[in-house]
Formats: structure tokens, sequence, C-alpha cells
């Protein structure tokens, strides 16, 4: 008889490993079920703010494979259905049909995997659950979000959090015409960079009309006759007017079942598994993406990121894992980066917080450049920070934040991380120069050398 | 007394490494004397076509520093001064004041430095020295041929060569109001990548309006009664109408200077240094740019590659050594990129054909591709092809061509090779994703995937 593949969890780990393991293997040597309690599956999560801001029609461009489309790979991929509990033992799972009455039903697995995702941090505040009140997260999200903004006669939009989710949230209402305002806890917008580099992002929100109040601690969301969120409310008794309330304060691993089953969480609330996706201590549970912590090959230290990127490669492991076949996933340098505010931003390796948590000595440079030769049409600024390792003078770290032609150029620094280069080494390396594409040195190169002067200076 | 540097070429090489040895040693120290034979000196000459083609002003545009700058930080440039012999044994050069009616006069020197340049190649064809045709090295070069342009009632531009200079000139003249016809040896354009990729730009040529001859040997340049160059020949009797010609065909180092010194030259003719950028066997003696031969960290062997990225790094590294401190060029992976016929074109690494010159063997894959998130608006198609090793699974070569988005991926690449990744690493790389930037894949990994399963393959 066919083993049997339990998938949960229908997006980009959950179907990229059904998938890789349907290719791998024929329907009579694996069975694939796939359960998903949502309405869509293997969707962009990261369009959603385009989709809202107008940029993509949504959802239909968002979705990557439908339903169907897996079904005729014979992947039984059962939509609107919810694993409520994970039987270990047994091995079997316990699913609710959300659509069909709420039927109960147990079905066995040979092998599991655990892709459930994350879910927005929610505080448990007054209000924080009322209409009116969205969070981000997955296309379900992203449809209730506008049909609130179609069915609101509202020009007031407060975003609870300014990372680079709430920044683009923001971003996303001014286009469709609100007024934003934007609370957030710290004193820079984009807490996945320094604050001096943050604080290049606050000038743009600012250049494009978005209200920031900083160190802004939220105490709730009032409410109105009808139950609606109406106003967020903060300490020093701020008060602030909104039609509509979007969450940007993050997310957290959706772990509920994992940690209910007795399964490993780290630190962070993420599942912990080995180097092949399997979770730690499991023969037979795999997990991926948006639900696990992964290792940060620069900080020495398994963190929860979530990014769809990840989720991707994390499925196409697991799959080929399950089949039988062989792939690793050896960790992460810590890359992002986004578009906001017109403003391209990327980072890559460790914030100076990061560094110092772990006991790491660095110097820092930022130096300004521009994305092509200065004399070419469209030369657009950017400021580029490195971070090196003191005495080793080991890359540590990069930030840019810039215009068009900035943050891929971060990959440079993500490869090289990678690859333990010094910044001494990053000064000699073989950058693509041509008028339309850099100065003719390349603004990483810039800051290498300037890095690399630094970690002499220090050492000197 | 202090010590005299004489620096032989005024552009990159040559006023970074002044630029740079006056950054660490005072006039006391270090006196530094430049000779320039044209009229400009420290300049983009990967800035001509654009100049040529209107999208930069120039030439002062073009011009990073000017005489007067340089003088005024203590570097005794003269310009219009030729060196026109080199005499080692008793430490001095000749040099000819063309402007002054060519004086000549000897200067001595304690330390040296060699940054003639490169010269178009010019193949010794009959008319190949009319008025009308125009190689595009300097500022001068190009002051030339604008000079042509503007004195010429013409329509029909005839470009010998379709390396990336002769591909850009042609769209600069077509840009211009030219009716272009491409004279190629080649089977496709741009040697600088594998046939199957370089048809692409051919394509692209042809979408232009750019006429192509394939497969065309020229045999001169026919001369109206004035002398002035009127068509361009080939074998097979072929006749091709040229108001004004334009050579496209590369360009050599200029060492008749190091040649007549007996300074150490290799196969492509260019001048042999050390790892500090000091040419073989001289203790005072250093050389950088356009002029020497660099080592291909990948090919294992030493290439000439005339590109102002690489003559700045020599500039700086030699000025470093000069002044006493110390800096080394480990060598160059191939990296170079342009922006040609609305396409990005860009390699590192090694061409199929280098592979075999040296005894490689490789897999290679290609993969389509796009700039963004498919659903992004703006997301342009790219086609990426790889080179890995056979057996080791060692990166051995990219090459991409594509839209606005595609030219500057090949940096991650570039960076892979320096540190000797495989594909089936690469795999695994951290590259920046958001919808803005790339697919959720980046075409790189993908390429990587490919690649790897390619060598598993080959392997098995």
């Amino acid at each position: 008889m066919a083993e049997r593949l339990v998938v949960i969890g229908g997006d980009a780990t959950g179907m990229s490993a059904a998938s890789q393991a349907r290719r791998l293997k024929k329907p009579g040597e694996l069975e694939i079920v796939a359960f998903e309690r949502g309405h869509f599956a293997s969707y962009s999560a990261c369009g959603i703010p385009y989709w809202v801001g107008g940029t993509v029609d949504g959802p239909d461009d968002l979705i990557a494979r439908t339903p169907e489309q897996h079904r005729e790979r014979d992947i039984g991929l059962r939509m609107r259905t919810e694993v409520t509990e994970l039987d270990l033992d047994r091995g079997r799972v316990r699913t609710r049909d959300l659509d069909g009455g709420g039927t109960e039903t147990w079905t066995g697995y040979d092998k599991l995997v655990i892709a459930t995702g994350a879910r927005p941090l929610r505080p448990p505040l007054p209000g924080i659950d009322a209409p009116g009140v969205h969070g981000v997260q997955t296309l379900d999200d992203g449809q209730a979000l506008l049909d609130t903004l179609r069915a609101t006669e509202g020009t007031k939009a407060v975003v609870v959090g300014a990372g680079y989710i709430g920044v683009e949230m923001a971003e996303a209402l001014v286009t469709r015409g609100y007024d934003v305002t934007v609370l957030d806890r710290g004193a820079q917008p984009m807490s996945t960079l320094d604050p001096d580099m943050g604080e290049l992002v606050h000038e743009a929100m600012c250049g494009m009309g978005i209200e920031t109040v900083r160190g802004a601690a939220v105490t709730g969301v009032r409410t109105d006759d009808s139950g609606r969120a109406c106003a967020v409310t903060t300490e020093d008794d701020g008060e602030f007017p909104a039609d509509i309330v979007v969450l940007g304060l993050g997310v957290r691993p959706e772990t509920t079942l994992a940690e209910q089953a007795g399964l490993p969480l780290g630190d962070a609330g993420g599942l912990l598994t080995d180097l092949s996706m399997r979770v730690r201590g499991q023969d037979a549970v795999w997990a991926g993406g948006d639900c696990v912590e992964v290792l940060d090959l620069v900080l020495g230290r398994t963190r929860h990121i979530a990014l769809g990127t990840h989720a991707n490669k994390h499925g196409q492991i697991i799959g080929s894992n399950v089949a039988g076949d062989y792939a690793t996933f050896p960790g992460v340098v810590g890359t992002a980066v986004s578009k906001v505010c017109d403003l391209e931003i990327a980072r890559t390796g460790l914030l100076e917080e990061q560094a110092k948590s772990v006991g790491l000595q660095y110097v820092t440079v930022t130096i300004d450049s521009t994305s092509r030769a200065g004399y070419y049409p469209n030369a657009r600024p950017m400021r580029v920070k490195m971070m090196a390792e003191r005495r080793t003078g080991r890359l540590l770290g990069v930030q840019i934040v810039g215009r068009e032609g900035a943050g891929k150029r971060v990959d440079v620094a993500a490869v090289a991380l990678t690859a333990r280069l010094t910044v001494e080494e990053m000064t000699a390396l073989d950058l693509g120069y041509a008028p339309p594409f850099s100065p003719v040195w390349d603004p990483v190169l810039v800051a290498a050398r300037k890095a690399a002067a630094a970690v002499r200076k220090a050492a000197g």
C-alpha cells in the first residue's frame, strides 16, 4: 500500500513540499493529502500590500496554483479544512470541515509536514478584535481588509506598528486616498534597520504625507455604538480617529498545534528542525516556512524570520527528503529587501544591536553613493552602512537605503556573508561596471574600502 | 630631497595612483609628475558612447577631475605631453611637448607608473586611416567623432565589429538618426557571450533597426575624391556606403614604450605585473589599467581586459604601494555588464570556449525568469545561462540577458566565483526577496537549482 503524506497548511511551504514529493514519487508510492483552513492556497502573501494599494489586481494574480491544479497533479488538497489536533503517538491528525457543518475526522499519516505559517501579533488590548481592525497575513485577511475599505465611507486610517508590513500598508492606504497615521512604539520605523538608517525611512514617510507618532504605546481600540473600531488610544490620553485600523506589529509562528503535541519550540516560539527540516527528535515529521525558526549563520542562533523565499526553499527541501531524496537548508544570513515610500530598503547580516547581543565587537561605516555613474541619467542616491568584525575584518552586515537600483545590491553582501569574506577581500570584488549600472566604484566597494580602513584603524 | 614619482598616462589608473600617493605622502616627501598626451585627463571613457548618443551632455560631464584640480593637490599634471622613450637604466623618461613645438625633455624618476591604456584595433587595411574612420577609446576620439558627425550631412553609418563598443556605438548612431550597418566577422554579436546568448543581442539589434551583416570580412575603406571614407568593402565584393565609419574591433594594450624598454609582456600584449601591480622583475616600476594583463581567477591565466573599474582599482593599489603602504589586486573573475538596444547584458566567469581552452569539463543550463514577481508591474523577462564544473559542481560562469533589473544580478555570481561556491551551495543563498525585486525564487537561484541537478545527473 502507498505511504500517506499529510501536509498541514496549503501555502508556500506546504504545497511546495507536496509538489516536490509528487515530482519524485508516483501516486501508487505516496498518497498526498494537504489541509488548508483558508479559502486560498499557494499564494504570495508578500503581494497583499500591493493588492490593497491597487498596484496588483489580485487576489487571482497572487495565486501561483489553484486547488484544482494541485488536484490534477494527484495532490489531495482539502480547502477550508482545519487541523485541530495532532496525535503523534498514533500518527494521525484530526480535522474539522469549516464549511460543511464542522464535521470532525481523523486522518492517519506515515509522514507529516507542518506548514502552519504565522499569525499577526495582536496584543490583548480592549477592542483589538473589533470589526474594522485588520491583520494582513493571509489572502483571507487581505480580502477582509478590502471588504472593509469598500464598505466604509472613511478617510482616516491608523496603522499600528512601523515594521515593513506596517509601512507598506501605510503607503498602500495613502495610495487609496486615506489620511494615514502610523503609531510606532519605537523611535524610528523599520526595526529591521539600525536607527540611523531607519531615520531615512521616516523622512520618506513624511514626504508621502504619512503622519508618524513615535514612541506611541497603544492602549486599546475604541469602538462606536455598532461595536466597530473608530479610534486607537495611546498612553498619555492620545486618541487617533480611525475608519480602519491595520495591525503591522509583526507576526509570530503559528505553532498552537505543535505546542499541544509537545514538539520542540525555540525562544521565538518557532518549531525547531534539523538541517533537513525534520522536526528535532522526530523521525517522520518535517516543518518549514513561517512556523519554524531558522539558523542565522551570522548570529549563530536560530531566529524567527517570516519570509516567502525561505518558505519556498523549505518546501522544496522537505518534499525532497520526504520522498527519500536529499536536501538541506544550511541557514540564512538575514537578508531582507522592501520597497516603501519610493525607497528601496535592504539589509543583510546583523544590526548593531544584534551584534552586541552575541558578543561581537565591530566597526561600522556609512557612505553615500549613486545607483549609476553620476553623469548618467537617473543616477539615484543611496546610502550604504557596512559592519565588520573588529580584528578579523569579517563582514557582519550591510544596510542599504536608496532609490531605484539600491535594494538588490544587498545580494553581493549576502553572498559575501555566506562565504565569510572580510571587508578587505570585498574591496577587490569584480562587480559589474558600466555607467548605466554603477559608478566606477560600486557603492558596495566604496563601503568595503572604508570599512577595511576602519578595521585597520581599530587594530592600530 | 623628495623622491619623484613619474606617471605616464593621465586617465583612470594614472591619476588614481597619483591621487592615492598624494593622500599618503606630502609634497616634501614625494614629488608627483604625470604626463598625458591628450587634451583630457581623469575621464570616463566608458561614457563616450552615451555622449555620442546624446544621453550624456559631455565631455565635461565625463571628467571626474580637471587638470587644475589635480594641480591644486600638488600633482604636476602636464597635458599634451607625450612620453616618447623610457630609459629604465638611468631612471628617466623622455617627453615631447605636443603643443609647444615638440620640445623634447628628459625627466628623471625614483618611481614610475605606466598607465598608457589601450588603443582601438585598427587592422592594416586600405583606407583605414582615412578621415571619417573613427576609433572610440579616448575623449579626444569621442570629440573627433562628434566633430565628424556635425560636419557631415550624412545618413549612413557603418560600424565594423560587434563587440560591446560596436553595439553601443551602433545604438548611439541609431539614436542620432543614422541608418546603421554593423559588419560582424562572427556569427553573433558580443563575443563576450556564448553564441546562444549573443543571438538574443542580435534579435534586439534587429528590433532597433540596426542592420547586421554576419560573417563579414572587411577588406578596406573606400575613399571619395577628397580622400574621405565613403564606403566599407568586404570579401565577395560587398560594399557598404558610409558617411561615417566607426571601428568597434576591440582594443589592445598600448605598450609600445614598455616593449621598447624591454618590459615583460603577456600573450595578449599587456604588461605583466605581480600582485602589488609592480611590473615583473622591476623594483621601481608599476603598471595598471588597460595596458596590463590581469589574472583571471577562474581561467587560471592572465588576460587583457580593458575596463574602467579595474583601472581605478589598479590606480588605488599602485598609489598605496608607491607610497609605502600595502595593497594587492588578487585578480578578476571576468565580470562585464552593458546596456545596449534596451537589453541588459552581463557575464562573469567563463564562456564555454574559454572553459574548453583550459581543459575544464562542465555542464550548462539555461533558464527564463523575470526581474520581479510575475504579478508585479513591469516584471521583465530575463534569460540566465549558468555553467558548473563537472564532478565538483563549482560555479564556472553566468551569462544574463534581459531587460531592466537583469544586469546587476550577475554580481551574485561574481562573488560566488570569488568564493569558489558550488552551484549546489548557491541554491541556498539568502538573496533579497520582495515582489518588486524578484520572483520568490530569484532567477540566479532557479539557474543554480537546475545547474545542481545537471551536475548530479552528469555524475550519475
